[in-house]
This record gives C-alpha cells, sequence and structure tokens, in this order.
C-alpha cells in the first residue's frame, strides 16, 4: 500500500473518469493517439521522474547551486535529469508533428508532468519555464526568430527563462525602468537589472533564452510602454552555431528557504555595450505577450503546488499506517497493543484534509487542462471562446489555491509525523519549504485577487459560464442518494457566492478602493467554492462508479474514500465562506480603515 | 519608528494598563520592588538580548552544533549568551531572596525573558528548559537533593532537561519503556533510550541534569506505572564537586528545520552499567511531578511563540513602511509616486492579523503569568485556587493558540515581504522554521485538545470562573461607545461555546471515542474565544485610556490600533467559530467515519 509518486487510481480516475480524456480521440489532431499510448507515456514519465529527479531532490536541496563570481556550479544530477526529460521528447511533445512534436492532449502532458514534479519540483522548474518560454515564442515570434529557436529550444539544447522582476518593483510590473535603445537594425540594446528570475543561469544547456520586458527608449509610462524582447546568453549565427555571449552578466543567486535546486539569480543586462534583444511581436505591447507566458506558468505554479501537497500526503499516509502509538480514548488498558496512528480520528482528519486538498487540486489543475485543450482544439468555435473565458476567469484560482492550501497540506503532513517530520530524516520539511515560494513565485496572491476581482470578473460572461457548469453537476448530483445531501450543501454556498459577486461588483465602480480592499478574501471564497464543485462533481461520479457491477474491493475502497473525501470538503471547508461573505458582503472597512500610524 | 524586539508602548500597557502589576506592590513578597526595579530588570533583559543573543540568532541557524561521535561543537556565542543569562540572575531570579533569588514576579520574569525569546529563541531554549528543571526540583525534591543540584543551577553551572519522550511511543507517555532497577542503596540504574531530548547534550555548563521518566522494574503498566529520576551527566560528590561521568551517551543529534541551536538529542541511558538515578519523591508517581516541569514549559513554549510571531510582525511591519510599490486601484497615473505598501488593504490585512496574533497572544500568555503568580502569592486561599483552576484549564490553550497562530503569523510576515521574505536575507524564514516546532514540541496539539475537552472541562468550576471572567469584561465594555458593538459580537460567540460545551460533555460519557473525535476543532473554538475576550478587555482598555487628557498623539494612535485591531479579531477571526460550533454541535462524524482503506 507504500504511495511512492501521486497515486495511479486517482490519475486514472481523473483522467477517464472525471474528465472525459477518451473522447479527446475523436478530435482530428489526436487520432493516431490511443489510451494505451497515453498510458505509456505517463508510464514513461513516471520511470523517468523516478531514475532521474526523485534520485536527487533531496541532494539539491542540501547541496544547492553555488556562484564564484565566474561560473556556476551544480550537482550533476541535474543535468542528467534534464536531458532524460529532452530525450524522452517532453520538452516539445504538444507541439505538431511537423514541428517535432508528437501532439500529446494538454492533458496528458501536464499529468505526466506532474509526476516529475513530485519528485523533484525545483529540478522539473527549469523544464516548466523552457517549455512556457517555447510556447510564447512559438505563438508570437517571427519566423526567423522562431527558425532559430524552436528547435534548439524543443531539442533541449537550449532553456528559457522569463526576465521580469525588477529590485524596485516586485510585483508591480507596470514600474519596470529596463530600457531598450534600438540599433537601428531592427534590434535593440537592453540596459537594466533584473532580479528572482528563476533558471537565469545554469548549468543545463548551451544557451539560455531570457523572454525580457523593457521599455523602449521614450515609450509611454506604464503598462502601455512595456516591450517583450527576446534576449541569449550567446549570440545565435544564422545556421545555428552559437557566437559570442550577449551583454547579460549574472550578478548573484538569490539565497532561499526551498526551491534551492531551482537558481535564482539576479541579472545585470547591458553593462557595457548593451544585451541584444529581439522585440517580438509589436512594441508596447510586451504585457499582452508575456500573460501568454505568465499564464502559462501560473497554472504550472499551481500544478507544482499541488504535486508537492500530493507528496506530503502520500507519506504522511504511510507513516500513519505503518506507525503505532497510542490507543482509543476508550481503550483503558495500557498493557493492550498500542494502535497505528491512522486509527486516531484526529490524524484522519489531518490526512483527509490533505486528501481534499491534493486531489481537489489535481482535478482543479486538469480541469484547466482541459480549458486550454477545448480552447485550442475544440471543434466548435462558441466551445473554444467558451473555454478560453473560463479558463481566463478560473487561472488566479488554479494559480492561488493549490499554493495557499499546498503549504497547508504539506503543514499538516509535517503534524502528522510529530517530531519525526520535523527533522531531515523525512522530505516533509523540504517540501513545506518548496511549497512556501509558490503564493509568491508568479505574483503574490494579492495579485490574483486583484486580477479575479477586479478584471475578470468584469466579464459577466465567463463567471455565467461557470454557473452553468456548477448548477448542471448539482443537478445531476441530486439524482444520487449518495450525493443528494451534498448537492444542497453545494447549492446554497454559490447562491452566496452569487450574491457576494453581485454586490461587489456593483461597488466597484463606485469606490474601487474600498471595493477591492478585500479581494484577497474574495479569492479564498470564490476558489472554496470552486474546488467545492470539483469535489460534488467527483463524489457524483464516485457514486455512479460505485453502482458498477461487478466491483472489486479496491475500487469500492477508493469511491467510499472519494465520497467522504467530498464531505469532508463540503462540510469542514466549504462552509468559511458563510462568515468571509458577510464580511464581504458590508463590504467590511476594518483593514481598509487601519492607519500606519496606528500599528 | 523601526521596531527591533517586541513593542515597549506595547508592553507597558500589557503589564499596567491591562493587567494591574503594580498592585503587585502591594503583596508581602514583593514590597521591596518597584515599578522602576520592574522596568530596570526588563531593560536588562533587553540590551542582554540584544548584545548576546540576538546577535548570533542566524549564525545559529547556519552553524548548527555537530557531532563528531566523541563530541560536540557549537558555536561560542551560546555560552557567551547563556553566561550573560546566568550571571545576570535571571536563572532564578523568581526564587526567595534566602535561595539567592531577588523575589520577581512570574509575570515581569516572563517578559524579561520575552525578550530573549525574540531575540534568539534557540539559544533562549536551553534557559527555559534549566529554569523549569530547577523549578521541580525545587518543588519535589529531597532536601540532600536540593541542596546538592539546585545552587548549581541557579548559578548556570549546572543545566537541565527534560528526558521523556522515547522512540517507540511518540506523545504517548504512558507506553515509555526504559527500566530502573533499584540498586538497594535507595538509588536507581537505569537502562533505556531517550529520543528528541532539547538540551541533552551541549557545551555551555559543567554538567546536564536530566529529569527522566522510566519504569521502576515490576512497576504497573501505563501512566501508573511510570516514576520520575534525577540523573546528571556527571556525578556530583556529596562537597559539590564533579565526579566520573554517568552513563548516559549522546547517540547522536537530531538535524531539524529550525531551531537548530537548541540540540535535538537520541541519548542512551545504561549502555554499560546503568545510568545512576535519584527517585524523586514517590514511586510511580513520576507524570504527576513531571507535569509540573511539562505545564511551565508548555507556557514558555506559547510565550516563546508569542515572541517570534511579534518578531515577524515587527520585521514586516518595518519593511511595508519602507518598501513603495503600486499604486492605490483609484490611481490610473503611472507617472505618479509608487506608494509604501502598508497603504494597500491587503498588506493592512496581513500586518492586522499579525498583530492580533502578537499583541493577543502576549495578552494570554501575560494572564498565563498573572494565574500563575496568584496561584502562589495571592492573599486569599480562595483566589490561589481559582487561579490554579483557571491556569490548568488555559494550559492547553496557551501552549497551543500561539503556536498554530505562531506559524499562521509567520507566513504572513514572509507574504508581506514577497520574494524578498522567502530569501535568506531576512531572517523571516528562520522565524517561520524556527516556530513550525512549536505545535510539536511539548505534545503535539491533538494531545492539547484531548486534554482541553476530555480532562480540563471536566471540571466545571473551571470553566465558570473563565466564563464569569468573560462576563465581567462584556459588562464593562458594554458601557463604551467603541466597545459596545465588540462587547455584543462577544457575547454571540461565547454563548455558542458554552452550547457545544455543555453538549458534547454530554456525549463524552456515552461514546468518548466520538465525543473526543473532534477535539482539535474544539481546542480552536476554544482558543479563538478566550483570545477574543483578551482583545475585548485590551479594546475596553484602550477606550478608557482614549478619554485620559491630556492624551498624546503616540498614546493616541496606540489606542486606536488597539481598537481596531480588536475588531479584526472579532470580526476576522472569532466569526470562524460559528461553522466550527455546528460541525461540534452535531458531533459531525466524518473524519471519524473515514476508513483507513478508503485514503
Amino acid at each position: 500500500m507504500t504511495r511512492r509518486l501521486l497515486n495511479e487510481r486517482d490519475i486514472r480516475f481523473l483522467l477517464y473518469e472525471l474528465f472525459d480524456t477518451e473522447s479527446l480521440l475523436q478530435r482530428e489532431r489526436y487520432r493516431d493517439h490511443s489510451t494505451e499510448t497515453f498510458q505509456q507515456i505517463l508510464n514513461t514519465a513516471q520511470s523517468l521522474a523516478e531514475e532521474y529527479f526523485e534520485n536527487h531532490n533531496v541532494k539539491g536541496d542540501q547541496e544547492q547551486p553555488t556562484f564564484d563570481g565566474e561560473s556556476i556550479t551544480m550537482i550533476p544530477e541535474t543535468k542528467r535529469a534534464w536531458d532524460a526529460f529532452a530525450e524522452a521528447g517532453f520538452l516539445c511533445a504538444q507541439y505538431n508533428y511537423d514541428e517535432g512534436g508528437i501532439q500529446l492532449p494538454e492533458i496528458v502532458l501536464r499529468t505526466a508532468i506532474s509526476y516529475f514534479c513530485a519528485a523533484n519540483i525545483a529540478t522539473t522548474g527549469y523544464t516548466l519555464l523552457s517549455i512556457a518560454a517555447a510556447n510564447l515564442i512559438r505563438e508570437f515570434a517571427s519566423d526567423p526568430l522562431k527558425d532559430r529557436f524552436l528547435p534548439p529550444l524543443c531539442e533541449g539544447r537550449f532553456s528559457g527563462a522569463m526576465a521580469m522582476t525588477e529590485p524596485n518593483q516586485g510585483s508591480a510590473l507596470a514600474d519596470i525602468t529596463t530600457t531598450a535603445f534600438p540599433t537601428g537594425d531592427g534590434m535593440f540594446r537592453l540596459v537594466g537589472n533584473k532580479i528572482f528570475i528563476s533558471g537565469g543561469e545554469h548549468t543545463l544547456t548551451e544557451n539560455i533564452v531570457y523572454l525580457t520586458l523593457a521599455r523602449i527608449k521614450g515609450a509611454p509610462a506604464g503598462a502601455k510602454g512595456i516591450s517583450l524582447f527576446l534576449c541569449s546568453k550567446y549570440h545565435v549565427e544564422d545556421d545555428g552555431s552559437l557566437a559570442q555571449r550577449n551583454d547579460i552578466k549574472l550578478s548573484g543567486l538569490i539565497h532561499k528557504m526551498g526551491y534551492r535546486n531551482t537558481t535564482s539569480t539576479a541579472l545585470a543586462f547591458g553593462e557595457e555595450e548593451g544585451a541584444v534583444g529581439y522585440l517580438i511581436g509589436e512594441a508596447n505591447q510586451g504585457l499582452k505577450y508575456m500573460f501568454h507566458m505568465m499564464n502559462e506558468v501560473r497554472i504550472a505554479v499551481g500544478a507544482g503546488a499541488v504535486a508537492l501537497a500530493y507528496q506530503g500526503w502520500n507519506m504522511s499516509l504511510n507513516y500513519a499506517r505503518e506507525r503505532p502509538q497510542g490507543r482509543l480514548p476508550s481503550n483503558k488498558d495500557p498493557s493492550s497493543e498500542q494502535v497505528m496512528i491512522v486509527e486516531h480520528a484526529d490524524v484522519r482528519r489531518m490526512l483527509l484534509a490533505q486528501k481534499s486538498i491534493a486531489e481537489g487540486g489535481m482535478a482543479l489543475c486538469m480541469l484547466a487542462s482541459t480549458l486550454f485543450e477545448d480552447s485550442k482544439t475544440a471543434s466548435e468555435s462558441g466551445q473554444r471562446e467558451e473555454a478560453q473565458l473560463l479558463l481566463d476567469l478560473l487561472t488566479p484560482v488554479v494559480k492561488s489555491w493549490p499554493s495557499r492550501y499546498g503549504v497547508a497540506s504539506n503543514d499538516l503532513a509535517i503534524q502528522v509525523l510529530g517530531g519525526a517530520g520535523y527533522t531531515s530524516e523525512y522530505p516533509l520539511e523540504q517540501y513545506y519549504r518548496d511549497q512556501r515560494l509558490n503564493p509568491i513565485h508568479e505574483g503574490v496572491e494579492a495579485i490574483h485577487a486583484l486580477d479575479l476581482l477586479g478584471r475578470k470578473m468584469r466579464n459577466g460572461t465567463a463567471f455565467r459560464i461557470l454557473l452553468d457548469r456548477i448548477t448542471a453537476t448539482i443537478r445531476r448530483s441530486r439524482e444520487l442518494e449518495e450525493t443528494v445531501g451534498l448537492s444542497a450543501q453545494l447549492e446554497r454556498h454559490v447562491e452566496l457566492l452569487k450574491t457576494i459577486s453581485d454586490s461587489l461588483l456593483a461597488k466597484l465602480d463606485r469606490d474601487i478602493d474600498l471595493g477591492l480592499a478585500n479581494a484577497s478574501l474574495y479569492l479564498d471564497v470564490f476558489g472554496r467554492t470552486v474546488v467545492a464543485w470539483l469535489w460534488l462533481e467527483q463524489a457524483t461520479t464516485a457514486a455512479l462508479g460505485l453502482q458498477r457491477t461487478p466491483l472489486g474491493e479496491a475500487d469500492h475502497s477508493f469511491y467510499r474514500g472519494k465520497i467522504q473525501a467530498a464531505h469532508y470538503y463540503l462540510y469542514w471547508e466549504l462552509p468559511q465562506i458563510e462568515w468571509q461573505s458577510g464580511l464581504l458582503r458590508e463590504l467590511n472597512p476594518i483593514c481598509f480603515d487601519m492607519r500606519n500610524e496606528w500599528f
């Protein structure tokens, strides 16, 4: 029963019972695939993750990359992992055949990557950034740039990174000051400093491609004056060979509490002649393009957070099943055998909470993958637009909910182990440290809260699409004995979400500062409701599964567990939104009114 | 405005406005003191903490103690800190003059120690354990043992530790197996293994005194067969000089995610001839005596958690006041100046939440100190008994609430700093790692939950005393404009606590396993209500302070901040108990019914 990476039974449930991944095979793009090829790819991912990634998860934390002022040193396992990932074709598996890909559906690719994240989030980070960088180039760069940079990115000879954040603006992207000077030949020279650039330097690839935000000299202030440039560590000749270094220097590595084998770098652009950069798309439209990459990476952050939560849960479950301690309160006989701690109700609470976060988060990320898929390959344009709208609406949740509750989940994993969980004998304390980055990078939580309430919710259609889907689930679940109560419980709480959404949106136009003051609370209410919906959906699917005959004992237990976890989430977690909604409804001004000098 | 250790204005408020520390001067024991001597002692603590403890907080984390199989190496600053603490007399400041103390009231001693905890929790750990060990010996050991061990413990030549936990029982103390064999001359030889023994080995003192739980050969099974022994690293001759080593060996140091400069040790008792131990008190009564030390240490854990929360809050507040980033949503002019992040409502929320935890937790710990004080030195025996009952009832809360919410508070401190908070450039990530131990050591949270609901609440008198005190606060606060609303808010929620307490207690006799299944949830409801009471008490005191004339601007701001934080706690945190109470009232069986095979 010992679990290692994720849980195969759950993955099958999510892919083929909760989401109808098999139906993708009817789409033209995927007609060469079968559920068997999907499974082979997942098996490959799992075994590579176990062999090349899991092996140095702890070592990469203990022997993090170092910089001596000249060059970087990293443990060699990291490059071997990168190479294995690239050789297996995962860097461009989703591309068309003529681009070197195998036309893999998004949900299968992302599930495959979840195995790598579960094994070693820090090393996998390089691959996620690179895939996202290549996707952006593929979407928006000119053909000559694509020809020069995409093949080596796909093959893993080059890697990609985002160069956005600067020392003095943090999450406020509109205030970046890196400047791009036109050189007259269609190229630019960039000057400025970037910080917290993940994967900004390393020893994995021949070259690094930086998708860099900067302002063309003279551009307007704020978001409307930001352009996107492709810069590379080494210049690339027309024949693809590498030339001299670009004027981008590593100023230093940043030491972090976790995610240590992913380098976090401070980069100096243009300390000498200026870093050569190629404009991507149109001038002053950079943020729009960058959001393509950021949205992908935000979803990847959510999926990584889920993988860490999943691993903490697996490990604390394994431990709870094997560790004897204490007796039930009713047993007063001190000479009787101790029970395994999984028998204690409070330990079960901590395991159920983790299950609800890990599996609920996995369902949420897979939903994002299906929406991404449908936005690209659904047959009807209406379906594609609907999927895109819903994905845009949910992206702040997909990034934030797993990050926030992933930390809570890893916290519980430590608590299940007690003193042992606090030691470095188990990787749980590392998961917890790794996980803590997720509510910070790719935009702190507050940024996503403002994005959801201040921007995405302004589009009433997107919210309506979400509500329609939730209503459809509620209707189906009402028909089943196991889920009829859950159905009513969700319905009540969705009503709350509707009411406060309407009331908040109405107030935004009158006083936007106060209207957005409690946006983080709204994000939490929204996220809890969405995940509760996905739990009701899972419970309904499981209840239908229970009706199958014959039904093996393992499947029976699995479905019962799903239904119990849904009860846990809908009765122990969802009701928090009741008092939260009260604060939102009245536009509670306590935080807004607090003054600096009162602290 | 930069804050370093704690906040002097708040400490004065708590000591002299919220609690009437000055009234202690009327008690016979404290007649030589004055508020000036109290302040001098706090000033000494603060300056020693800054000079000898804060200086190596980071270094002690980065260069943690090591063990080469023969001896331990520690950074020398740790011993200098220990010596400074001992020389200033803090190890026995609370003792009578004839014992070498200065008869310092508990609340002043504990406040003084809070400065050390705020500066360096790991190094301060040694002093806390030692003070508690000496207190236990003073209370229960025979005169010859006291004569031999108390003076060197008071002077800091010896230190103390608790040797309780064993590899195979964790928090289930009843199952320890270390065995004590009588040697016929009133002494015992102990054989067994202990683990997670904090301060079990170090280089600070000539000798270490272990208060060790073991079973005398042939003793009954379970808690009723546990005795307490005093063992020391080196034998002590009658003249106080050290003789050869006792048979207690360091098997290894345990590496932890935080609290690193406090050694956590595995100790082998009696690998050769058996470790000499002296029975303390009566045989088979060991747990009772040990609880004397454990209760003290549990309160110290809570106070340490508060100090870490306080420091995280101070540091994130300092940062938020100096870091410009972004603009208010209503400001659409990208060329305008950025605001300090303290101006963002969501940052204020994170600061207010931390303030509510740090200052609320400090009030809670000071309440425990006043109860401890009154249980010893109040003039009427009824007052002493009442104080003891209330302290017993609240100890699980004083240990658990600051530990749990201290983690949440340090989490928010990191979030305020964003990416910077995740780096080791700031000590916030260390506070967070240090803090994570507090919900584990001295009993994991579930143990305290069972203690509260399964044991302490069985004494209806204690709960009645608490309710009477809360009611008195509600009555006073009802009379003031600033607090009348808060008063009603608390009253409603106290009713909830009463109702569910009655209903749970009634059920305990019928089905104790189910009745205690949600004890952790009950502990949270209870803790939130108690802290909300202390916030109402603080708001009421502040509201009265606002009526003073003349009132300086700084005091005005301070009182307004107290009232605002009370609003935050009572409206943003307390209402969580509404849905929690619902689960408790119905004896929600979701976690209880979950089965191992369903996971």
